[in-house]
């Protein structure tokens, strides 16, 4: 087994209000940053896992983004999955 | 001036409990996902911004990081710049 380190980025879909996002994006333009523009926040993983080989860890952890990690109406993800030998 | 955009990744120092992290490896783990040995979860910031060169941008993001986005105390940060000019 060989331990893999995957980093997985969720963000909501591009039609999905981010109201959160937006109250940082004024706070910044009305303090000291009049250059921003958009602010969307997201999560970020960091997860290490076992796996026999790559090809088991990245269904892993795809199985895992779309059943447990993300809400697949509202969110979507990306991950980068890294070999630690 | 021109559009940039960062991704900026923010995580907790490795010497700050995660509760949240703690919580979805134990609940990942009593699943069905027994070889997911840590996770722990930060914030992922999406940002357009308008400045007049990439060293302007790179230095708004790196000032926005540390007085406004991050809790120094308990996180780190590290952003990536793309120009869309």
């Amino acid at each position: 087994m060989t331990t893999y380190r995957a980093e997985i980025y969720i963000t909501l879909k591009p039609s999905v209000l981010d109201p959160a996002g937006t109250a940082i994006t004024k706070g910044l333009q009305q303090q000291q940053y009049p250059g921003v523009e958009q602010v969307r926040i997201g999560k970020y993983i960091e997860l290490t896992l076992t796996a026999a080989n790559t090809a088991a860890a990245e269904a892993q952890v795809e199985r895992m983004c779309q059943e447990v990690l993300t809400n697949p109406v509202i969110e979507t993800y990306r991950f980068r999955l890294e070999g630690e030998g």
